[in-house]
C-alpha cells in the first residue's frame, strides 16, 4: 500500500508490510533523535495538531516529530482556546475543510470516538488519529511496536501481558491490531471483571487470528513473559490504591526473564512502581523516544518523501 | 500608499488603490497556497499572534500565512493563559512597548472595540487588527474581497446581500468599508430590526457613497444578488433556531443566478443550510483558502518584501 | 565553567566570570535583535518552554530567543492544557524523563519552588530556570545586569534601591546573587515589614559578602542612587492603591541623579507611575529588549555554540 496522502486512522487496516515499512523508515530516521538534530526533508510543509482533547505528551511528540523532520507547526492545546469548542459548535465536517486550507497534515486528538475519522472524511489531507475516546491510538500502538522490535529483537512469538482498563485504553486497542499481524504472539489480557475489551474489538482480533487470555491478575504469568505492558486500571475510588494483582513492581519481576522489557503509555501512577526503573527491564522513557521517531516515520510517509531519506 | 511599517487596522482609511496592490500581491502567492509549499522572504522575521480572544480559524490562518511565508511565529491563543488577562493587568500601551521588543509584527485580537489601534500607538512595529470587538475586521474584509473578485470575476456593479447582526459583526464592517471603494456596489443589509448598522458606520459609508438598503428578509432579492453574504443573526434565546426569512438553503437559491456566489466568514450554525455545499454557488470553505493568501499579502506588505516575489 | 550542556537555575552559582561570559556572547547577539532579523546558529535544535504557571512575557522572550537564533519551539503555555495539571499527576521525575526525549533543552515556569531543579535532575539536557515559585528567574536577573550594564555602564560600585515584596519577587533574589559578585555594590532594600528578604537570602548574601540596608520607604535614598528597581508589594486589600513611599514617580526623581536609571520587571501598577515613562531615567521597557539578548546569550552558551558567533 501506498502511504503518500494516506490518513493514519486505525492500526486494524494496517498490514505486516505496511508496519515493516514504517519499521524501515523509523531505523533511518533514529540518527536524527538520536544526534539531536533536525533534517530538512519536510521544510516545505506545515502541520496542524488539533487537540481537542488536552496532551502535552502527544502532542509534544507530533510536534517534535514535525520541527525535526524541518517542518512547521501550528494548532491548538485545547479545544476550550477555539471556537470549536463551543457549545453551539461548528460541525466535525466544516472544521476540516476548513483547516485543510491552512496546514498540509494534521494530527487530531479527541475526547469523542471516531472524530479523526470523521475529519478524515471531510479532509483531502491526511489526516493522523492521535488518539480518539476510547477507540485507537495508532501512533502510539505503532511506536510500542518499534519499541518491542528494537529493544526485544523481535515481535513473532513473544508473550505478552497487557494490564489496564480494556475498555478506555485506546492504545491497547491499536497495540493489539498491530501484533494480531505478526506471528505467535501470546497476549494476557489482565483487568478487573468490569473492564474487559469490549466484544466489537474481540470479534475483529479473532478474526485477524490473535490468541490471547483474559485474566484478573499478573501472578504466574510474569515468569513467561517477554514484554509487560503496564497501564492504570479503573478503581472503585478516584485516587484509590489499585490493587497488588494489577501492580508491576521490582519484587514480582526477580524471577522475569533476563531481557524481558516493562512499557508503559504514560503517563503512570502506583500501578508501575518507580523501583522498576532502576532495574534493566524498564523501557517506558525509551519507549517516548520512538514516540517521536514513529511519528517521524508516520509523517515522511504520509508526505511520500521516504526516498528523500 | 506605502504598506511598508503600516498597520493594519481598518478597511475604511484604504483606497482602491491600496486593494488592489494587495490584489496584486495575493495574485503573486496564490500559488504557494495552492502547491502548499513554504517561500523564504520572511525567513528572518517573527510574527507575534495575540489572541486575547480565541479564534481557531483566524489565529491558524495568520500562523500559516506567516509559515508559509518562511517566518516564525510565537503568541499567545488565550489571554487566560497570559498575566495580561488578570484582573488587575497592565495597560495595552505597557503591553505594546514590551511585545514589539519581542517580535516584527503582530496580529492582534480583543474582545474590546480599539484595542488593536490603542496597541499600535505604542508599538513601533506593524499592528494587525485580527478583529477587535464589535468594531473591524480589515484581513477578513481583504480576503471577502479577493473571494469576489478571484471567483466572480469583478467587484465594481455587483449587487450583494448581507445578511446578519449588523452590530456585532466587525467582518460586515470592514466588508462595507472595502465595498464602498469599488463603483456601483448596490448593498442590501438584511437583519432584524434591532440589529441594524450603527450610525457611525452608516455615516462613513455614506461619505464614502455606498449605496445600501436595510431590510428583514432575503425573499425577492436573491434573484438579482451576485454574492450572497450569509452570517448568522441574534436570535431571542441562545441556540434559537433562525428564522427563514434569514436563512440561506439550496430552495432559495434555485431561482439564483447562475455565477451568483455564497459565502460566509464562518462557522455557520442553522443560518446557512449544509445544503448549498454542494450547489455551485458555495464559496465558503474556499474563502478560508483565500483568507491564508489574503494575510500572506498583507504580511508581505507591511514588511515591505513584495518587490522580492 | 563551560556553559555547555548546563542548566541555568539560579544566580547564586554563577562567578563574576560566568556573569562576564554572558554578557560578552549578549553583545555579539544584540546586533541581531537590533536589526530585527534571524540567526542559525541553533537552526538543529528544539527548545520546549514548559510553562505550569502562565507568563505571556518571559515565554515569548525565550521564543523569541530561540526563534532568532535559528531555532525551533515547542511547549506549553498554562499546565491546565497539560496532563500534567491533573489532579493525580506523574512525579516530575518522569515528567522530565519523557520531555527530554521531545526537546533539546528547556526553559521551565513553576508555581513552586525548587521545580526547576528538580526537573533538571532527572533530565540529561539543559534545563533552563524560567521562575520557580517565591525562589529564582536567573535569566530575569541575567537581563538585569546587562541592562545595568550597558544603561549605566558599570556594575561596581552602584548604589541601587529595590522597592517590592522580598519574600515573593524571585527576580530580586536572582538579581541580589548576581550583584554580588559585583565590587562595592550597595543595595537598599525597601518593603512593608511584613515582606522582608527571608533569612536563607540574607545568609547568602552575607557569605557572597553584598552590603545592604532595609527600610520602609524610598525618601532620601533617591538622590544617591545610580539604580531604582520598582516592584510591587501586597497591599492589604487586592487592588489597594500601593502607599506613597513606595511609589516610583516622576515627582520623586526631580533630585535624582541625572544618569540614574528606572527598571521595573513589569507588568506594572500603581508601584511605577506613567509620568516616570517619559524621564530620561525610564529603562522598564528597553529592559525587556535585553530580555531577548539575554535568553539568546544563554541559550547560545548551553548549547555550546558561542564560537560560531
Amino acid at each position: 500500500m501506498d502511504f503518500k496522502g494516506r490518513d493514519i486512522l486505525s492500526l486494524f487496516e494496517f498490514t505486516r508490510r505496511d508496519i515493516e515499512k514504517v519499521f524501515k523508515v523509523a531505523d533511518k530516521l533514529e540518527p536524527v533523535v538520536k544526534k539531536r538534530t533536525r533534517i530538512t526533508i519536510l521544510k516545505d510543509k506545515v502541520l496542524g495538531t488539533l487537540f481537542f482533547q488536552p496532551s502535552t505528551r502527544t502532542r509534544l511528540s507530533f510536534e517534535s516529530a514535525m520541527l525535526r523532520l524541518g517542518g512547521a507547526v501550528t494548532g491548538f492545546a485545547d479545544a476550550k482556546v477555539s471556537r470549536a469548542g463551543d457549545k453551539f459548535q461548528e460541525s466535525i465536517a466544516d472544521t476540516a475543510r476548513v483547516i485543510e486550507n491552512y496546514v498540509d497534515a494534521v494530527a487530531i486528538r479527541h475526547f469523542q470516538d471516531g472524530i479523526a475519522a470523521e475529519f478524515a472524511e471531510h479532509a483531502t489531507i491526511p489526516v493522523i488519529n492521535g488518539g480518539d475516546g476510547q477507540n485507537e491510538h495508532p501512533t502510539q500502538g505503532l511506536l510500542d511496536l518499534i519499541t518491542i522490535k528494537k529493544e526485544l529483537g523481535r515481535i513473532n512469538g513473544i508473550d505478552i501481558i497487557m494490564i489496564g482498563d480494556m475498555i478506555e485504553e485506546r492504545a491497547i486497542h491499536s497495540l493489539l491490531y498491530g501484533l494480531a499481524k505478526f506471528d505467535d504472539v501470546k497476549v494476557h489480557l489482565v483487568s478487573p471483571n468490569n473492564q474487559r475489551l469490549p466484544q466489537a474489538y474481540k470479534k475483529n482480533l479473532n478474526e485477524l487470528n490473535l490468541k490471547y487470555d483474559e485474566g484478573n491478575s499478573i501472578y504466574g504469568l510474569v515468569e513467561n513473559a517477554d514484554v509487560i505492558y503496564s497501564d492504570g486500571i479503573k478503581t472503585s475510588k478516584e485516587g484509590a490504591i489499585t490493587p497488588d494483582q494489577y501492580i508491576v513492581d521490582a519484587k514480582k519481576l526477580v524471577k522475569a526473564k533476563r531481557d524481558m522489557i516493562v512499557m508503559h503509555p504514560l503517563p503512570r501512577l502506583d500501578e508501575l512502581s518507580e523501583d522498576v526503573d532502576s532495574t534493566p527491564h524498564a523501557r517506558y522513557f525509551k519507549e517516548t523516544m520512538y514516540g517521536v521517531i514513529a511519528r517521524m516515520a508516520v509523517l515522511t510517509l504520509v508526505f511520500g518523501r521516504e526516498e528523500k531519506l
